[in-house]
């Protein structure tokens, strides 16, 4: 196991959410081995301040970097957009975020020049999209939304009928008014909310999921650097959350769309 | 300041829900002062589980208890549900938890003896309404329903219109199909959405507000102690929070109907 491209990815999220990086992981790179961390103590970040969710990442990726990984991924656009700089100030192996790989994936779909971005109110208020995008290409016009009761909807599973549908017409608005064509969905919980955002932006409208585009990034930094596992037969993947296993097992299963068995539950250091 | 009844009140919740119960501290109670502290970096407690709940519970009551205080509340049903014998076991001085006294105003209230209870999915769990209630009359009949959605809508100031009607109406439909005649809103966040909640169950429902009643319970535990403060003048009244504090004093003003100012934010410290 000194070989580095055996050496498992770590992926942190603020809770489930993240686990839509583990799919689409699990969909391109099946032989890629990962070890989970869902700070299902502290989740949401979304609402929370720049400073607290810089603390809380720095402590997440501490944790996970006591073993050796080859790859970190932020699998939170809420952690990605606050904290990507103080983690790469902190830590020198290669980290992954989710936010320039989505608007990317947007500079490049649109064929109006008319982006729109949802996501929590840190992510929004961050403006990490807009920038992003905008180094993509300065010409394009944004148009930004937070919707912060999706992150709820999408960890109660209630993501279909009337009451997501309303409470979705009611955030999309101004984006629909906008006539943007392509939306990106910045943050991993609202792929769960799919179906209703897409019936709500109708059908001319793109849906850039950030997993997705994600993991499209990571499988090309493996590539180009030779770092493919090799892998073969079962994988040493691993999920810990900070609180409530069961709950994590039980939400999870809905984002993998199978069953999650052996979430262990751990503690981690505060950082002063 | 060596009287103790000059002490200040300690108050505590999982973030700016507990202030329902400030509202009535300063309605029935102008002249005590307080120290309250809310745990913004970690709200909401509601979907976690008993045994993070008690560690947040003991490291903010440690943290209030720095400073001498005659009585300490907590003003979170799930900390309360959750935490209070571990409180008890840990600090000498007074704890009212407003559990009791929302039970015992549901039990004195109830004409038919069918009472309902909803809060976060925590308290539900917990059972500890139900027990509380039986305790004070073991014929009731009990209805429970979490309704995980509600904090996030009060969180955001959603309290009216459509969306919240229907969530309302979802959660709601087993309760009103008991006809039940009493129901307490077993969240400090839930009188903030106690228009739509009203309406939902019919005006012949009585809605129980836990922040009145455990209020109700502090005046007569400091009026036969004889601890009731005789000062006159301003009140050096203290808003503590572990993070956020601008959101806090917005949030805040919904719960309050006033502006708050001088919200401090504060680090505490881990227990083992």
């Amino acid at each position: 196991m000194n070989n580095i491209k055996e050496l498992p990815i770590g992926i942190f999220d603020s809770g489930v959410g993240g686990l839509t990086v583990v799919k689409e992981l699990q969909a391109q790179l099946p032989g890629e081995a990962f070890i989970y961390l869902g700070d299902t103590a502290r989740y949401p970040y979304g609402p929370r301040s720049p400073e607290i969710i810089k603390q809380f990442a720095l402590e997440c990726s501490s944790y996970l970097l006591k073993q050796p990984l080859k790859v970190l991924i932020i699998a939170c656009n809420t952690a990605s957009a606050n904290a990507v700089g103080l983690l790469r100030k902190n830590f020198t192996l290669p980290i992954i975020e989710v936010i320039t790989p989505g608007a990317q994936l947007a500079a490049e779909s649109t064929r109006i020049g008319k982006v729109g971005i949802i996501g929590t109110t840190a992510t929004i208020q961050s403006s990490a999209y807009i920038k992003a995008l905008l180094k993509f290409d300065p010409r394009l016009k944004t148009f930004s939304q937070a919707c912060p009761l999706f992150v709820a909807l999408a960890e109660e599973g209630w993501i279909s009928g009337e009451v997501p549908k309303l409470i979705t017409q009611h955030y999309l608005k101004d984006l629909i008014r906008a006539q943007i064509d392509t939306l990106i969905m910045g943050c991993t919980h609202y792929p769960l909310l799919k179906a209703v955002i897409g019936e709500t932006m109708g059908k001319e409208v793109q849906l850039i999921d950030s997993a997705y585009a994600t993991v499209n990034v990571l499988k090309k930094y493996l590539k180009e650097n030779g770092l493919l596992s090799d892998r073969i037969g079962p994988l040493p993947n691993k999920y810990y959350v900070t609180d409530a296993p069961d709950r994590f097992a039980r939400v999870g299963s809905h984002f993998l769309n199978k069953e999650l068995n052996d979430v262990q539950k751990i503690f981690i250091d505060k950082q002063s």
